[in-house]
């Protein structure tokens, strides 16, 4: 399990769309920097500091082979921050099946779809 | 589904210890602020801070009732937030297994099993 630390660094990463949107681009495996920064209008610098937090989170790995740094997912980094919600989820579930409870009571203007009747 | 600008304020609440353990406490129930405030060795202020930026992000509600503010969790938004971790899953779980394949690699002094013959 991740340090509270790391937990706020992993956290703190995911705040980002775009962190997010590389991360998600990640799960197929690894890339090139040059391919990860493909979808973003933005600079290889600004590309560059994302993936940069991204690896002091601990959520990427990076490497360099030749002249091309790669960049890798770290699964147990992801595994570990769904780990947080996993274990406190029994407890708010209980709080959904509430509000879904409320949520599907009628409105006032809905008019309730009679059920089918087989010919 | 939230969306990304929700997401990125629910991280980030939840980028901070303080106010995970906010949460945590929640799952549990409704509270009142100086309840939510009693576990943590700071001012009132610091506390309404941090339930300010719960609050804004989804996380939390507050109702005052009387004199009493009372402080609910709403647990759609984190719902949301580990929807992100399931819907990404699948495939870093492919990487955990290569991984675990990996550990679980004879080690160097370890002596491997040898493939019983059928007699």
């Amino acid at each position: 399990m991740l340090q509270h630390s790391s937990l706020d660094q992993v956290f703190h990463a995911l705040a980002d769309p775009t962190r997010r949107a590389m991360v998600e681009r990640l799960t197929s495996g690894p890339v090139s920097v040059s391919e990860l920064a493909a979808p973003f209008a933005m600079s290889l610098s600004a590309v560059g500091q994302h993936i940069q937090l991204l690896e002091s989170s601990g959520l990427v790995r990076t490497a360099k082979v030749g002249r091309v740094r790669s960049v890798e997912l770290v699964p147990a980094a992801l595994a570990s921050a769904e780990d947080w919600f996993t274990r406190h989820r029994s407890r708010w579930e209980q709080r959904l099946d509430a509000l879904g409870a409320l949520l599907e009571e009628p409105e006032e203007n809905e008019v309730p779809t009679p059920p089918r009747r087989k010919r």
